[in-house]
């Protein structure tokens, strides 16, 4: 349980353990950050692609915070605000860095390791109470993030996580250990006295019982994307949200894939970069060997039928995590982030029973 | 903890929570299932791809067992044996099942359900006191095991494992529950009386934290496979041993393929089916174009070189888990199952007293 002592000392405002939800690009915006954070969770904002509608989502949490009193370090907004950083633009975003002071940046997917050092450090000067979280997918991601950029939260997402990530990886189960024994290796050989990162755990979580587990394999914050999009502050359509509702069997009705992204012209992603999305017809006609260009027409003709494209027998994308099969219900974000953190709770609390009663 | 009793009353000689040794072909024989049911885990025996050597690993087994006094329910023998049922021979398999009357049999990848079907009411004819071990990888399997062959236990087998399993799949992370979940549904909705089977997890667990992590997610039974290839009693080459301790960053270098299938020539896996291996030479040069038969000749020449042909610039296969990067050192195999145990029940009373704490 490293870390948890110091994110209570960084998101005063904050419950243990820690829920986050996820910055998804174009849907998680103010609404959900800041009823995430209301709730003694920490809600990430996504600047989306090019980062042109974050001073508008900054704007609007501004003002929905207004009458709350959440109590944050140094007077930062008690929100954070994710980018994907090949895309997004560093002198769009250190002015609202600035301007907003957010409680938290997340950085992933830069283009190189100087680009997340130039990213780290200006941010760091233009809020220094900002801390700085970044997301890996790899033991060798994790070296590398801490050796050149010193963040305050790893965040280590497993392969079950919906979207975007690395293509090949392991799952949290055996990627946060690797991850915290490989650090405090290179801690121990460094003998630097720059203290471990606290570790966010990502992909795969959903309630209760993923959060304790991930508790258990030593993470001390916990990451849900895909079970905030069952959540009406999610800015997604109806259509996405009912195949999230109806999707089970997670491990077989999603898949890694970078079909989605060729269909929808979404280039730019790194090749060791692919998403996990439910299986629908875009993904099986591309891998009974249809053409890029006439599935992609497929897609397009289907965009306009609104809702009725999505779902399995669709063609609209519903990028989702292998967690998507325990999803059942449409619940408001802040009560997510109360049953996850009270589940997880629950979990261990009944663990040790078990264990104490075991022992005679 | 759901299970936790009951496996206590049908294997008495474990203790809880009860360590596996998976049923590992070729690898996981007589020495190594009696040294993990000696340290109070259950260790099976791997029945080979065709069931012809092991007539020979039981009568090893009784020999070694034979100065022992493991309590076992019905003077069962206190291991068990596992089969791949769609190239294990029902016909040799059951006098076997008959004589030694082992405590417990593990099922996988039938060829149908019928035939799964037909292997669980012979065993439990020529041994009623064996219990029946049905290994699965996603919901559906899960619920057709249990409606067809109404099994002891259920191994669920999250992605993260080595060798052989679903070519698509989530990790026990979300599998776990998951299977949990429905399995209450289907008993809900079938209004039987019949109990739910106990949940045994497979893949990813290496050492104490996944372990913990796993009960965490509702098993009862830890099924370890890739970290007992450290263990000097798997049936396994130096060069293969050296391969396992010496992998970092699990995720990155394993990888799910039937290339190595292909090379070595192991046909009859369903098309459903791969395996993790760590990726070695035989791999890339697959990805990079190398033809099938090239590939071939090249695995063919590397075999000669004896131990110096694994590795990741070798060819000869080395499947193991994404939890292969946690394991550093060779160690007996009771001694594995003690670590394990201990470590499980060290992380789950390490996390009740952060939780005891934090609540004041």
């Amino acid at each position: 349980m490293e870390g948890v002592h110091q994110l209570k000392k960084d998101y005063p405002w904050t419950q243990t353990p820690l829920v986050v939800s996820a910055p998804m690009r174009l849907i998680a915006l103010a609404d959900m950050a800041v009823e995430v954070s209301k709730a003694g969770g920490l809600g990430f904002i996504s600047s989306g692609t090019d980062t042109s509608t974050l001073a508008h989502e900054l704007q609007a949490a501004t003002s929905l915070l207004q009458h709350c009193t959440l109590p944050t370090e140094s007077d930062t907004l008690p929100l954070g605000i994710g980018f994907i950083n090949w895309s997004a633009d560093l002198a769009t975003a250190l002015p609202l860095i600035r301007k907003y002071r957010p409680a938290a940046v997340w950085f992933f997917a830069p283009s190189s390791l100087s680009s997340l050092q130039e990213w780290t450090a200006q941010t760091r000067a233009a809020s220094p109470h900002t801390k700085i979280w970044i997301q890996i997918g790899s033991v060798r991601e994790a070296l590398d993030a801490v050796s050149h950029a010193a963040p305050d939260v790893l965040v280590v997402q497993g392969t079950d996580a919906g979207g975007h990530g690395l293509a090949r990886g392991a799952s949290l189960f055996t990627l946060l250990p690797e991850v915290h024994d490989a650090l405090c290796q290179q801690q121990a050989a460094q003998s630097t006295s720059s203290s471990m990162p606290v570790l966010a755990a990502a992909g795969g979580i959903t309630e209760g019982r993923g959060a304790a587990a991930a508790l258990t394999l030593g993470a001390a914050a916990l990451v849900l994307g895909t079970r905030f999009l069952a959540a009406p502050e999610a800015r997604i359509s109806h259509g996405y949200r009912a195949a999230i509702l109806s999707a089970v069997d997670g491990g077989q009705c999603t898949v890694r894939t970078n079909v989605y992204d060729k269909l929808r012209g979404t280039t730019g992603w790194a090749a060791t970069h692919n998403a996990r999305g439910v299986i629908n017809r875009s993904y099986s006609d591309a891998v009974a060997g249809m053409s890029e260009d006439e599935n992609k027409r497929a897609y397009e003709r289907e965009v306009e039928k609104g809702d009725d494209g999505w779902g399995v027998e669709g063609r609209m994308t519903t990028y989702a995590g292998s967690g998507v099969g325990l999803i059942k219900t449409v619940q408001p974000a802040g009560e997510i982030v109360r049953e996850v953190r009270e589940g997880a709770r629950g979990v261990v609390e009944g663990m040790y029973s078990w264990s104490a009663k075991e022992k005679g």
